[in-house]
């Protein structure tokens, strides 16, 4: 087993990385004491893990709340749903939630967890590859608003993260690749040697070996809790996590958050991010093809929907709530394994990755 | 003016306490930069100073959303129309929120501010005492739960609270010495001195001089920041501010929380509180007598309605928030100036005290 561990003072905590952690009560106990437990997860994870999580949880298990699985209920519903629960059945500010599930089951539960009774304990055990690496780390959660996806939420860490690379097996292929896309992120952004040990690596990955995911995990949660210790509350240096999602939200608004998922859009907009800073002069062309190809020997796409032009792309980055000021800024490449933040103020070479399309950094 | 510092290490505020303040601009130009205001008040406010914040803050001043007045409205429906002018008129994570109003604004403004955009800043005008003494200080915030009052909330910090003792001239007589209760409340808590200068001062205070009721908020902020700081989250001392409490929710629980004000079943709370700390030899026969003659010399009630028999005090005392693993913990008094935080084991004593009626205190 390896372990992480998050670095922010009081609110410090550990992320357990390794196969068949589910099944080892001695890493949650210190944690459970006498408390009463509410398990949240959702109707796909449910039927697959929840047992496990009973007897892992032992005595202190008390009930589950089951929600429909999928992003479109992250909302306010759903975390009255669980403050029902835990007010009918009278756990009190010493209870502590369990979030069994991915990104969405982890965001609604943290935020229920930070708002009952004014905060209470919560654990993640993130059962998505994208989920452990990304949404495990840094406390975010929250919910949608019809008016924007997550305007409501707060920042609350949990007491532990359990990250079961057996639970992986079950995952969806496109949606397993698509939580790669979270792990080559870190590499570009910060980790060149990461970056030729994923290169080296993509077919036991893609195989799903334990060994090999443990390592990747394990390697992106350290990078991304190195950056969230720096900056906890999102001031500075954690808009480096955005690499690929400035191109990446635009896509999945364009195409509705239906065509491709979070993860795939965010690797063509890792993909494009290269290019622009190809086109700027920071990266070379054999650099900007090596990322193309990275992201394409895992499987993702690397090349944005024919259907959105120039005009649409520049419309949905405009509205993104990154922008500051009015100016669109992006995180750039440097080189590869060195990111940075910067406005474009050249909007012939944004253009022209706009609508570079196939020839995506192929100059 | 004076001005009390609340120390919590990043999320530290001051509190500027004096007669006219809301017209001083410079007080608030600070915390405001270029930031886009929205003010959230209630229906009996706003008509008498929102005018006068729409001055103070300027440029800064976008919208108001005035509430109905109660504390029935302190719910998600209250909230979420919060989030809806937020979002509709594009409220960055920049904005900061003003409640302008009496403890209800500020909670909901609070928990409001503390979950938009997972956080965004707040400044508190207080315009009732209570709420200038009480929530004013120490972060919480929140809304109330059709199974139970303040069940959903958080611990957010304003910027800064403005607490202009100028706007209490407009309060009713009864709703001004309600807020007098959580006054005396510091004194019997922590600070003989403050009692004895309430004692010598009752006159002038609720002539509501200014100069008094500057000295009084500022004695009362500056007890609640102490404990506060101790004890940000409410894990131990600051169950303290409680004094009187566990007596005064059943009271208003009993009475539907329509016959009595929250400050003034306090007041009474406080006298059963010195009650049975006399009965169990705590304090003298005097020093009860003492505390009673404060609350009365205030022109509070000091004693509870005679239909809420012992059985109907014990059974709402036992499903208070408060109790913890089913025993009642009372905050006491070791003498008047000094309390401290007690399982009653004697339940006949308790009994006592609950029966006493208007003999409390006269032994």
């Amino acid at each position: 087993m390896l372990t992480v561990q998050v670095d922010l003072g009081t609110r410090s905590y550990p992320i357990y990385i390794g196969a068949n952690l589910l099944n080892d009560r001695k890493l949650v106990a210190p944690f459970l004491g006498s408390a009463k437990v509410l398990v949240v997860s959702n109707e796909t994870v449910a039927p697959l893990y929840l047992e496990k999580i009973q007897v892992l949880l032992g005595k202190n298990y008390r009930d589950a709340v089951i929600l429909p699985d999928g992003e479109k209920f992250k909302t306010q519903d759903v975390v009255n749903q669980i403050y029902d629960k835990l007010l009918v059945d009278r756990f009190d500010r010493g209870c502590i939630l369990v979030a069994l599930g991915g990104g969405v089951v982890g965001d609604v539960t943290g935020f229920a967890a930070a708002t009952y009774q004014r905060g209470v304990n919560f654990i993640q055990i993130p059962t998505t590859l994208l989920a452990q690496v990304d949404s495990s780390v840094g406390g975010k959660t929250g919910i949608n608003h019809a008016l924007g996806k997550n305007m409501i939420g707060a920042f609350h860490q949990p007491l532990c993260v359990i990250a079961d690379t057996s639970v992986l097996k079950s995952l969806p292929d496109r949606e397993f690749r698509a939580g790669l896309a979270e792990v080559i992120k870190y590499g570009l952004i910060g980790d060149l040697e990461f970056v030729e040990w994923l290169e080296r690596n993509n077919r036991g990955l893609l195989d799903r070996k334990d060994e090999l995911l443990s390592q990747a995990i394990s390697q992106s949660c350290k990078h991304k809790a190195a950056i969230v210790a720096q900056d906890e509350r999102e001031g500075g240096v954690r808009a480096l996590l955005n690499l690929g999602h400035t191109f990446g939200h635009a896509i999945e608004t364009a195409t509705g958050y239906s065509r491709l998922l979070h993860g795939e859009a965010v690797a063509i907009g890792m993909v494009m991010a290269a290019d622009l800073s190809m086109r700027i002069g920071w990266i070379s062309a054999g650099d900007a093809k090596r990322v193309r190809q990275l992201i394409e020997i895992f499987g993702l796409p690397a090349v944005p929907p024919a259907d959105i032009d120039k005009r649409r792309f520049l419309e949905l980055m405009a509205s993104d709530k990154k922008v500051q000021s009015g100016k669109t800024r992006f995180v750039l490449l440097k080189s590869v394994g060195h990111a940075v933040i910067e406005s474009v103020t050249d909007t012939k070479l944004l253009d022209l990755t706009l609508i570079a399309g196939e020839s995506l950094c192929r100059s």
